[in-house]
């Protein structure tokens, strides 16, 4: 058993549930969000930012590493823990979201999907088979099968048609696999469809895999909707394996989420806007580039604990964004994944203390806060 | 007294000189390496990084602060220091050599330089007076007066009108400066006619400054007259005060020019090298991009302590270099500014127990060896 999950308390009023996820010796405890280390490395961080942030799990994508530094060469470099020296755990994605996100540069058929290369236009090839020898070779902890998601606005038969595929791909995933010391996940599909997603959920916990990824959702549908179906794609998985919703999302969305029952969350959207100088805080979201905080001697949120609000002033982050310093890409990414990191911590305590529900509430008013500009 | 310096030993073979400059508290073994922190950060490290790597003293550049954020918004936020979070000590350059370069753009009179932003096109001035007003708003520990600094190849009249005006500006910086806790040093001219750097140097030191700069060298001669010329002007300064080579330059520079009896050294080399993939190394010159470097386990120097030499191999240096992630820009810079201070710590150590030239001998041969790609 290449993955335990404990699960600790689940609040009676929302379903929202606190447990421990244990993979190689790591202790996870959720809910919990991933951060996005794409290529090795959450952008803009090191190890030691994501372990002061309370990081003890992270996503790297299997197709970006494919195509660079390759499979193989993280094998030969002892696989990605050790490739960027993270004694966390690792989630590797499938990569065929990424793959299906190509369009015009990729054709599906029931046995994979062939796709250029966004980098150089290489022909490429993904199978189930392959996906998985590429993440055995990777070395990750937890592993996607390759799945087809397919659009929002997609009909029930086309949606049909995916969901026949993607249980056929997990199958020849659960064959192919060799190692034993990485968790296969199942992945569930059935579109904005109440009953599609739980015939699909049925015949995916069939095959008993160590935990569950929500797919289809938050491809475009508005976020009511998008937690009403995880709602409806959580309920109908076994209680006993972690819920894995893909690529979700706001602040808001998590703390929904959580209450609709999933206990893993990973989104680009921290790191993505601290980029952007977007940063999320107790109060509200923040521009930093915003002229009022030009002499603002105060951290960007007085309530939070991070490297970046002990050390820094808001007058500094601004300057150093506003003259394009790398310096800012750090801090502000140091500040919004701790701010995930904290909500979940948050959130736990809540479903813990049997409070969730207030805690839901208050956040999701206190969260879509935008201070005005 | 805002400056302290004390002489702890001089090389007899070389005149090489190890010492404490000590300024608001803070010591600085010397000889010295400053990183340069143009914008209030070091590009890409944080006030950690640079204690880690042994930093004591920073450059900062006042012409970039004061068009972006403006010393006044520096002095608002309580000084350089507590801007940008770090306790060690600060020296500020005058901006006149930021200001003089911008060749078509600006023209230079008895009475100052006026000159248009290169971000905007605003036009400003400084003065004599108003760069010491500057650096006393921004409230680092070191600040230089206002000199003009001729190009290379320039004529025996050119320089000799330049020392007269940098000795005029230095005696409006003495009148005009305010703060007793900032030690305002005298920068010494001459180009390279031996006969002038010997004429300005009795002239500069008879204002007895706490420290004094040796101006106008690395401007395009070649490194064999650069270090020629750094002897004669050091030895024509007083023995009891720190002398500071502006702007110089690579490892070898640095041995030779700690021979010639400079003490404080600051230089981009470091951190803009990293950023384009260039690095120190005991062994010589290290391109990271280099294929050789895909699967090497090793890290980029086996002898060195620094947080990333500890931490990550080469092939995932390169492997973040070629892919362009913001971590490779940090880890680079942590590895080359490590790299120089450490230079700068063993020359010390050889000073101190007397070895200096063997050291030099072994560090000329030994820095210049370019890895080949």
């Amino acid at each position: 058993m290449p993955l335990k999950f404990r699960l600790l308390a689940t609040d009676s009023e929302t379903g929202a549930r606190a447990g421990v996820v244990s993979v190689r010796g790591v202790e996870i405890e959720t809910p919990c969000f991933m951060p996005v280390g794409t290529r090795a490395t959450v952008k803009a961080l090191d190890p030691d930012d994501l372990r002061a942030a309370g990081a003890r799990i992270i996503l790297a994508n299997t197709y970006h590493l494919y195509l660079r530094p390759g499979a193989d060469t993280v094998a030969a470099m002892g696989g990605l823990h050790r490739f960027m020296a993270w004694d966390g755990a690792i989630l590797t994605d499938s990569g065929g979201y990424q793959v299906l996100s190509l369009a015009e540069r990729r054709a599906i058929d029931d046995d994979g999907v062939t796709f250029q290369s966004h980098i150089d236009g290489a022909r490429c090839r993904f199978t189930a088979e392959s996906v998985v020898e590429t993440q055995e070779a990777l070395g990750s902890d937890i592993i996607i099968p390759l799945d087809e998601c397919p659009p929002a606005g997609a009909s029930q038969d086309d949606v049909t048609r995916a969901m026949r595929r993607t249980t056929a791909w997990l199958d020849r995933s659960i064959a192919a696999k060799r190692r034993e010391d990485q968790a296969l996940f199942g992945v569930v599909h059935g579109g904005l469809f109440e009953d599609l997603r739980r015939e699909h959920a049925a015949e995916i916990t069939a095959r008993d895999r160590p935990g569950y990824t929500i797919g289809g959702l938050s491809v475009g549908e508005s976020p009511d909707i998008m937690r009403a179906m995880a709602r409806i794609a959580a309920t109908a998985l076994p209680i006993d394996k972690p819920r894995y919703l893909m690529g979700v999302g706001t602040p808001e969305d998590l703390v929904a989420c959580v209450a609709a029952g999933v206990d893993m969350f990973d989104c680009v959207m921290p790191t993505r806007n601290a980029r952007n100088g977007m940063l999320f805080t107790s109060a509200g979201r923040v521009q930093i580039k915003n002229a009022a905080y030009a002499r603002d001697e105060k951290p960007l949120d007085a309530t939070c604990d991070c490297g970046t609000c002990r050390r820094f002033s808001r007058a500094y982050l601004r300057h150093l964004f506003m003259v394009g310093e790398i310096l800012a890409m750090r801090l502000l990414t140091i500040h919004n994944v701790s701010f995930y990191l904290a909500l979940m911590r948050a959130a736990r305590r809540a479903i813990l203390d049997g409070q969730y529900a207030t805690f839901m509430r208050d956040r999701l008013v206190r969260e879509a806060n935008v201070i005005p500009d």
